[in-house]
């Protein structure tokens, strides 16, 4: 299995599918369908649940996309968030340097400078890959989207679809703490859309130009975590020096792994247990090598997944991004962000930051089975987009009973009724879309009022009483 | 009491307040605070399980907010969103031509045309609002927001922030049809973001530049519903012909209202029923007059709401858009949308659509009770963002218990821990938060096992057992 046939399955079933398909559409945007839209809905829901509801030390709020200029300036989006682009100056194509030369000459070129990129260019002899001629390095492009706000259109007006949810909370962290009268440490949660003008959009919903994300800034003074439930965490661990020396990622019992910032390691062991609460379980703690951490991070671990031929990539990142964020819109604004709580001080910030988009499409990687011609997508019963399916055997003389336990099921759980097909037919359909539990209603059910419950995973079939149902598939997902 | 104490408490307790409050932020932008952003997440969640979740015939997507030309050139918002826009010769201030004539003249100019808008200018002698120069007509200002994918920035780049969600329905419907093998009638629902660069907010979130729509698109052939739940429904309406004759508002037996389309009777009154249920009481029913009426629509009729000194406006819309949008979207795209169930056809379409931010707004207008220096936020207790607030009386010997209450009530109620203050604040500071139900552990409760539970809205404080405090607080919240 491939990640073609992981993108296969996404497009057929419309989990996800490229925007506006009946136009042409520009690369990058992807909308979710019936089942995905449930999926995603469900995930955000399970995220907000455990980080921000069921935490006393966590607030939400909900920012704008549109936001202004200064903000990104402060950031330092304006000036840095750019990609380094070629062009010919025969047929004038433009691309990103750095996709050029990882796609002509093979090999990675991670956290290099636009200096670097040029260097290797000119070593290399590269050449337009469409015409030939010769390639010159052009302005850096910005990757933030640009719009004006209101009838006039110059730099005053300036607005941007913020490229990530995190600078909101920075600039509203203080106005979120007060009103919830959050003592540090606290954190500050956020769900949103965020937008990269990307140049090269590529892997399907992994690299796209609109996605989802969900951010969490941690602030602290002097603050020690209690790190003792992660103390029986087994993950596979690829450290910064491993990296260096070249050697490769292995399972490490958490307490052992070499943090800095024991925050980091608090984030970033709770993010590996949500994960693995969804079913995840192909998962690698990488840190950041020196050369790849962003200017404002001393410290950031990637939380990876493995993407079949992909190869591993970033599902989740946790970054000690210190203070350096809230001393920029202190600067930049004008205003006092410190916080006053038995004396003035600005708080440091730790950050898990990860998208949906790309944890959608590890769930599925995660959950997809083909094998003998069956598709069986293996999500875990929590999340599942439909939890149990109802069939009647055949429709005649069974849709009527069928009907009464479908209505009985629904209640509780996401329930789907189908009565088309053979019913070889709808378990294949059901099991593609990840339906855990299917239930068949027969002849003799009218009878002896039990129906047939099938579990996609064990494809075993158990007959019981129609009243026993609810239970089991309730005791089914808790343990699953 | 009147919208100013409104905007007030929203803006204090940090419900909602303006995006990006430390910069100098471009009006029309606002965030969600704590308390906010848990009753919005709270409300979608709401409309989502009633009309998508709950229905067998509803499914939901997920598009995207970033949207090229085409799809805006086929909605027809290329050539028609405009707002008409006028200018001074001499100061060359820019401004709405509707809002100026509005405010100068104190007359309302609801669906002028912009020709008719010049005339009442030229009719009236108006001239600048700031300096008294004469007025010119400038071309009429559009109102999305335009940007451009990718590294080039021509036409063959643009793309917009979608001004509705609705369009991207349109676009994906056979799509989302399909995958969920749905036949008419069905609907496709989704929601999102929308953006307006609207010349001139105003009025807090009512209208703003950036809100979150819900939209259903009912899709249908020649079917009719069935109206029967809807027979003892009574409901203010002002229909077009009243309003011709001057007329105003009356109370009305649903089956007595003279809507042109059966469908369009329908979703009005799941609406309205789905707004009553969340504790909205003061609604009425205005169908558009016929120069009101979009170019799309063939019957409009919108749920309104009377918020205080603003007086009544739109919380949603019902309108029969007929086989419009799918024509446009066929032609432009040159795919065939039709969907092909017994014979080929274009379906029909009745819409129901409404914001989130207003619906907010409202919710807020409809519970606060100011009296007496007492502040109180009625909020229906299925929603209220925090719906139970445990104090210890003191905390010196309390707080253990009173932890341990509070740990058996978030297990399934959103619950707030508060040891902070003397109680009158917790009560005040708690009551303006709209927590329906404040739990009190007191030295008593250290000997008998009980607390008070006092319930926001009748004032009465009830002494019982912590066991059956879960129980009357479901009760109630089932029977609010």
């Amino acid at each position: 299995m491939n990640m073609d046939s992981v993108v296969n399955l996404c497009v057929r079933r419309r989990f996800a599918y490229p925007s506006a398909e009946i136009y042409d559409s520009p690369a990058g945007f992807y909308n979710y369908g019936p089942l995905g839209v449930q999926l995603k809905r469900g995930l955000e829901n399970e995220w907000w649940n455990s980080f921000v509801s069921s935490r006393e030390d966590v607030e939400g709020i909900d920012g704008c996309i549109l936001t202004p200029r200064q903000i990104w300036k402060a950031s330092g989006h304006l000036e840095a968030f750019n990609d380094p682009v070629v062009s010919c100056a025969k047929c004038k194509v433009k691309e990103r340097a750095d996709a050029l030369i990882e796609r002509e000459l093979g090999l990675s070129v991670e956290g290099l400078t636009p200096e670097e990129l040029r260097k290797l260019i000119d070593d290399k002899d590269l050449k337009c890959p469409k015409c030939g001629g010769p390639l010159k390095t052009e302005d850096p492009f910005n990757l933030m989207f640009k719009t004006h706000v209101g009838v006039l259109a110059d730099e005053s007006t300036e607005a941007y679809l913020r490229p990530e949810t995190a600078q909101l909370i920075f600039t509203d962290y203080k106005i979120a703490a007060n009103a919830a009268r959050l003592k540090t440490p606290f954190g500050i949660a956020q769900i949103g859309r965020a937008f990269r003008n990307e140049i090269s959009p590529r892997q399907f919903v992994f690299r796209c130009r609109e996605f989802t994300q969900y951010e969490l800034e941690w602030f602290y003074r002097d603050e020690k975590p209690d790190l003792a439930e992660f103390k029986d965490l087994k993950v596979l661990v690829l450290d910064a020096k491993t990296q260096e020396k070249g050697g490769s990622e292995k399972m490490v019992a958490y307490p052992k792994i070499a943090f800095k910032n024991a925050w980091v390691a608090y984030w970033a062991g709770a993010c590996v247990k949500w994960l693995q609460s969804l079913g995840l379980k192909d998962l690698r703690l990488r840190e950041h090598v020196p050369k790849e951490l962003s200017h404002y991070s001393s410290e950031t671990w990637d939380i990876e997944f493995k993407f079949l031929d992909w190869g591993w990539k970033e599902l989740l990142g946790v970054a000690d991004r210190s203070t350096y964020d809230l001393e920029q819109h202190a600067k930049e604004s004008g205003k006092d962000l410190s916080l006053n709580q038995e004396g003035k001080f600005l708080p440091r910030v730790v950050e898990p930051s990860g998208g949906f988009d790309r944890l959608i499409l590890a769930l599925i990687v995660q959950g997809l089975d083909e094998r003998d011609e069956k598709t069986v997508l293996r999500l875990h019963p929590r999340i599942a987009p439909v939890q149990v399916a109802v069939f009647p055997l055949q429709k005649k003389g069974l849709t009527e009973k069928a009907r009464e336990v479908f209505e009985s099921l629904r209640k509780e759980f996401r329930t789907q009724y189908d009565e088309t097909g053979s019913i070889g037919k709808r378990y294949a359909r059901s099991d593609e879309a990840g339906v855990p539990y299917c239930v068949t209603i027969d002849y003799d059910s009218l009878e002896d009022g039990e129906a047939t419950v099938r579990d996609r995973d064990s494809g075993k079939q158990v007959r019981m009483p129609f009243q026993q149902i609810p239970q089991i598939i309730r005791n089914s997902i808790e343990r699953a």
